[in-house]
């Protein structure tokens, strides 16, 4: 942060709404906040501390302790209040070398990667015939006989968009896929990458296999082989592929969810609760998945700090998220009976391109306080959208424990481009975006902070619609 | 190829410039040529078939000889009239495994790729700490005290222009930086990839060594990785790198120019050259190098048979270019005592993109004819450019020896985004764009091997300026 201060003339060229539920003091503040944050270069910074000193960083492994030992000594130096760390178990699985190649009839490689959580190939690589799938519902109706002996190949296709729609639809080959193969007797699964690239990087990503089936297994190739291997086929032969994966799965191990804070002035008991994940997949350095969250949190929160906020901000850098929102769920339960401190909660996990969108999940109540906020973000062209966020990854789970949460929404036209890849890494960060992005979250976390009216609980265990 | 005829209303549409040295009917003939090449899938079917039928083809390996099977068919396929090959003593160098990662001061691992020749690393890899260059100009002024036992990085940077023209700069280090670091006692190499994009795909490319100068093992980093190493170097610590290259040198093997004409029925000792290079780097599947030349001669000749040309259509398919024009050259020799039946000579290796410019090098008095195929470009938005074209890597030896070039010059605005990478891949192909290329190659060959005129050679042994 360069300064604190802006020039008269700026101060004196911001319009003034009028408001309801906050001081006039606060919202000034909050917009003077976000003109400092549009020109603070801490998050880039923070990012780039991230990705350079610690890199890649799965769960389990010595980089994931390192990023821990990074985001305690991070809040540290940027003078939080109080800093502390949870522990979380967490799967340790590790990529070991990953290569593929078509065999017959055209020999040549393919760029593949292991998907997480995957078994290895017996040593020397598993070799079998092809069986071709658009998608696991089409997997799902085949004669067992089709595919028993051979390796299920689905090539399940995602476009780009800015709110990465079809994301959910593609993901289902990897997510389950090779559980589905494997009940029909293939032993093993490749998929076209989950990906809107046409590029040579392959994109792992989480998957599990279900109880009691036996565990073959799986790998994503790139798009660019994904569109070969579909042209191959064509010429009508049988495609036999190799592949070979040399994963490992290690006992489980300790990591954490590392948390700083802000403490609130007034109500220093009651949280905004803003977050990333600290943990990323480990052939890119996890910039955009999730560096770019952790750095848009932690600066938030600084930025916040020399306005004083009245209610705590609680910075939460999620363990494992990857994993399947393990630091998430840990946290969930490890906070149970503290969970209605939470006034809202928000995670940034979807890259760092510009927010066009700010969502919640409020009470009724509280809706008139978000739309003041609304007519802040405004400047940084946000719409007002509706009240079903999500909230991210990790702080989905909690709406249903009654708390309520935001979103704002970031441009994913490329985020899966690069989503789970080697590729995803700083270079991917256009600063001016992040800036915007870091904007936005102070003035949605510092008016939350200073509502003179109360805010409200979600209705506990209701059903949630997002 | 569809349809060999146009609809009439199509034809009535096509003006009639006024010509000079090409009858009527052979511009006419050009014209509904160029029309047919436009609408004409061949090109892309020829690349794509090379692609996923043969894939990457490094010189002297088994697939280089899978391709040069490939040509051959193809060519009998398309209905060539004359086929046959020409033997090539080609290098045979392998890349195996590439390997690296910086061990201190943050560890993380580093994508790399070798460069072509490299010799490997020692058993186990190769560690040191890197001194930093920004070109090898700065690297040959620096005293041997500061780079003795250390590795040395290049950091030369290019940025996509059309033209492509910051790679002769940045392509020093990669060439003869080895060898300038070797003589002041340096222990390895790795360079910031030749390259424009930003992604983790490493450029591999051609490297010799010096006579009489150690041999050092040379990588190159994928710029993403080179932006992460510059940031790191700003912490101030030293930083040590460990880089692991398994390549290995076979002894030479025989590789061939493969060769296919449409012999001309006036004319058919007069050769009109066209070409592209059969061999690639083995990382892609060389699609736009040189894949798409190959489909771009391979088709262009395809669609001109049916015209009856005058003078023969000379297919070269040149072997292993990337390791410094060697089919050219022993094709250059030869051929020495028939080098000037060649009336024109042209290759394409610069990618699939649109063709903005048209140059020649010929001898003067043919100019007008020049002129004329200038005029039927024309509506492909393409202009007329000089008379210094070096007429493509391959058949830039020849002008030396008198033969007349032309260069279709492609827009090369991301061609070193994936140049020497792995990315180098079918999909970056766009059909369009290959066909209005293949359409410009056609009224070029076609015109020129039906001119009334004499064409002449070039000055012998001048100085060509390119």
């Amino acid at each position: 942060m360069k300064s604190l201060l802006l020039p008269i003339a700026l101060l004196a060229s911001i319009s003034m709404p009028t408001f309801a539920t906050s001081s006039e003091q606060s919202l000034q503040d909050a917009q003077q906040l976000r003109e400092i944050a549009l020109r603070s270069h801490l998050g880039y910074d923070l990012v780039e501390s991230l990705t350079v000193e610690v890199g890649p960083r799965l769960a389990g492994t010595p980089a994931d302790a390192r990023a821990v030992a990074w985001a305690e000594a991070k809040f540290a130096e940027l003078g939080f209040d109080k800093i502390y760390k949870q522990p979380v178990e967490v799967r340790h699985w590790e990529r070991g070398d990953a290569s593929a190649s078509i065999i017959s009839p055209f020999p040549q490689p393919l760029a593949i990667t292991a998907l997480g959580d995957s078994v290895a190939t017996p040593a020397g690589g598993i070799t079998g015939e092809i069986v071709f799938f658009d998608s696991v519902d089409e997997l799902r109706a085949v004669d067992p006989k089709q595919v028993k002996g051979k390796i299920v190949y689905i090539d399940a296709r995602m476009h780009q968009h800015r709110e990465g729609k079809e994301y959910s639809l593609a993901v289902a080959g990897r997510s389950i896929g090779s559980s589905v193969a494997s009940e029909k007797g293939a032993i093993a699964l490749i998929i076209r990458s989950v990906g809107t690239d046409k590029s040579r990087m392959p994109h792992t990503g989480n998957m599990r296999y279900q109880a009691g089936v036996k565990k073959i297994p799986a790998g994503a190739i790139s798009t660019s082989d994904a569109m070969m291997l579909m042209a191959m086929k064509k010429r009508g032969k049988a495609i036999t592929v190799k592949m070979d994966l040399a994963t490992t799965s290690f006992k489980p191990k300790t990591s954490y969810n590392v948390i700083g804070e802000i403490t609130g002035t007034t109500y220093p008991d009651e949280y905004i609760l803003i977050s990333g994940h600290l943990d990323s997949w480990d052939e890119g350095t996890g910039a955009l998945d999730d560096g770019a969250g952790v750095a848009i949190a932690m600066a938030t929160a600084k930025l916040i700090k020399p306005f004083k906020p009245k209610r705590t901000i609680r910075v939460v850098l999620f363990a494992n998220e990857e994993g399947g929102l393990i630091g998430a769920k840990q946290y969930r339960d490890a906070n149970a009976k503290e969970l209605h401190k939470i006034k809202l909660a928000g995670e940034s996990d979807f890259g760092a391109r510009s927010i066009w969108r700010f969502d919640t999940q409020v009470h009724p109540d509280n809706l008139d306080l978000m739309a003041q906020i609304a007519k802040v973000l405004k400047p940084l062209s946000i719409n007002h959208g509706d009240n079903k966020a999500g909230g991210g990854p990790d702080v989905s789970i909690l709406p249903a424990k009654g708390v309520p949460v935001f979103s704002l929404r970031q441009n994913g036209t490329d985020y899966f481009d690069y989503h789970h890849t080697a590729n995803d890494t700083l270079d991917k960060i256009n600063p001016e975006e992040l800036r915007q992005n870091i904007a936005a979250w102070a003035v949605v976390a510092f008016i939350t902070a200073q509502s003179e009216k109360p805010l409200l609980a979600l209705e506990k265990n209701k059903e949630v619609k997002h």
